[in-house]
């Protein structure tokens, strides 16, 4: 039977992502922070007490309490990548829907063992990608596969990087073999890749093949990359990730008829309105078509936002939940975004081992 | 010893882009057109009627009669490129100055021989490349090379597509093997080429990599390809060239500092004026460095003109052959320009007849 009350969310690991997600629940009503858990307690009473958790929230000094609780109906999961398997494995074995922060998992293999334990256990999965949940997303994708307005996809291109600063290339779990294996690949091209995915409805490619060079770190970890895909009807798509680059989150997608520019697709430049350019029906002006110019110019197109991407990513993650409840299977489409983002991730990875030969998928 | 009048010109061949270069050359007070020649008198009468070319040009049913008059300074070749070695050479030998249309030759070697001829008959040699005269050009090639600004090249990514009317598929010299047999490459990929390396200041990249898949027409001309560059700083390249895709010109440049973006290298938007985006010191804000959108948001740049990037390049080249009148060696700046893309599309070219293998530098 629909329980008409909150999900409530515990929270394990205080990761500075947790901090927004955190947020997120709060501004959504369908939404509540039920508990907090880290390794050291004085960690989570400190979490809650800077990031403003409601008083109502139980604090433990561990992952396993959160899990535990029946006060807990989701779990949101911070953690770095290589603990991803077990405690979502966990969390789901315990009838805990499951948030589980990107990149998912080191492998396909152990993503598809999440999967796995969420469908046996009839919990909703999801991924914490954000900007899948701004409503300028959908406004985008409506273009994409507008025959009129793009028509057929030619050419993808997109990017994602950011300059940390010093003390992230010396402590940062996104730059630790043991904690995030797969580097930039697996944090900023992880957006690339679902970027990419996005703009084609989800087709997996024939073939990915990673660019040289790709830039590690002493310890072996992906500092920088890029890769090329191309699909059975000849689309193609280019991406670079890095740590090393300016902040930048570009998806430039090229149909027969039109092109999408974006350059903030990951976070806005601002919470409240989003902008993409779309460019249509452009064609050469100036007299006699002399070419001096174009006939139209790009549109800015201007998305108003209410509520911040990430609280309606809680609050889709949030309705599928009371869905659930409701005795509705779990929604499986996030699941499937998931996977076929990290196979893509994997495919790169492979690819940079092989000495940049391409993988087939 | 130095003339003091215009820069005379004669046009052989009369295709549309020579309409807007005899456009170009009337709006620049050190040059004029003094002769057209044209396989057919008719087409040359025809071409000066609807041009409004001087009444004192002289008309010619031959490009042969063109190089043959002395009142020809300079003589601008918009054949199609089998033919550019042929009438390239023939006008220099001729101690007329070249200004020769893109993509200059089929292969570097026949560049070579066309620069050769006109070393040693001391002519001024320029590709009609419009773009690299645009005074938004300079503004964004200082921001390029400023290391508090962009910082360290790390990436690009460039495009270049048009979606011409059926009847080009039919026509157009551009899909004809004996005539442009590069195809797209030629045509398009020269400007994305082209772009990239004037971004990195012309080094050349350690190794090319075509990007499959390439798109063929049945004569075998390249429809739409793309490649992947890299340098010994590991500095990456992409680029995107298609005859399929709606209209694109688009630069990227991420730096470790700031990043440009322009949609309309190629043909600006309007002729009065031209803009690019400027994004630097980003960084993500929101309160407590939760990112919640960007601090600074990107700066559009806008450079006015007042004079089309077309007659800033008929200027500076009618400056370069009065600098030659005036003693001077031919300045062999725009040549190297052209050489180095030339040898870039080459390698393009090639890494697609090897399969997709790289081609080192």
């Amino acid at each position: 039977m629909a329980e008409n009350r909150p999900v409530r969310f515990g929270i394990i690991g205080c990761a500075d992502i947790a901090r927004k997600v955190s947020r997120a629940i709060s501004l959504i009503p369908n939404a509540t922070i039920s508990a907090v858990g880290s390794r050291r307690l004085e960690k989570a009473v400190k979490f809650a007490v800077d990031n403003n958790i409601p008083t109502s929230a139980k604090l433990y000094g561990s992952y396993d309490d959160v899990l535990d609780d029946p006060d807990v109906d989701a779990v949101y999961v911070p953690l770095p990548t290589s603990l991803h398997l077990r405690w979502a494995v966990l969390a789901a074995e315990k009838k805990k829907h499951v948030l589980l922060e990107k990149p998912v998992a080191l492998h396909v293999t152990e993503l598809d063992r999440i999967l796995e334990v969420c469908e046996a256990n009839r919990v909703q999965f999801m991924d914490g990608t954000m900007w899948l949940h701004n409503p300028r997303t959908r406004i985008m994708a409506d273009i994409l596969s507008d025959a009129e307005r793009l028509g057929e996809i030619q050419s993808i291109h997109s990017t994602s990087s950011f300059t940390p600063p010093p003390e992230f290339f010396e402590k940062n779990i996104r730059v630790k073999p043991d904690l995030d294996a797969l580097g930039a690949l697996g944090d900023a091209g992880w957006y690339c890749i679902g970027a990419i995915l996005w703009a084609v409805s989800y087709g997996l490619p024939n073939a990915v093949t990673a660019l040289p060079p790709v830039e590690f770190n002493e310890d072996g970890v992906i500092m920088t990359c890029g890769a090329s895909l191309f699909w059975e009807d000849n689309k193609t798509a280019t991406f670079y990730c890095s740590f090393l680059a300016h902040e930048s989150m570009d998806i430039a997608v090229h149909g027969s008829r039109g092109a999408i520019h974006v350059t903030d697709f990951i976070i806005p430049f601002a919470e409240d309105a989003a902008t993409f350019t779309f460019s249509g029906r452009g064609g050469f002006g100036g007299e006699d078509g002399m070419h001096l110019g174009w006939e139209t110019t790009p549109e800015d197109v201007r998305v108003e936002l209410r509520i911040p991407q990430e609280a309606l990513m809680v609050q889709e993650f949030a309705t599928l939940v009371k869905g659930v409840w409701g005795g509705a299977a779990p929604e499986r489409k996030w699941a499937e975004v998931s996977r076929k983002t990290q196979l893509l991730l994997d495919a790169v990875d492979k690819s940079i081992k092989l000495g940049y030969r391409p993988v087939e998928m």
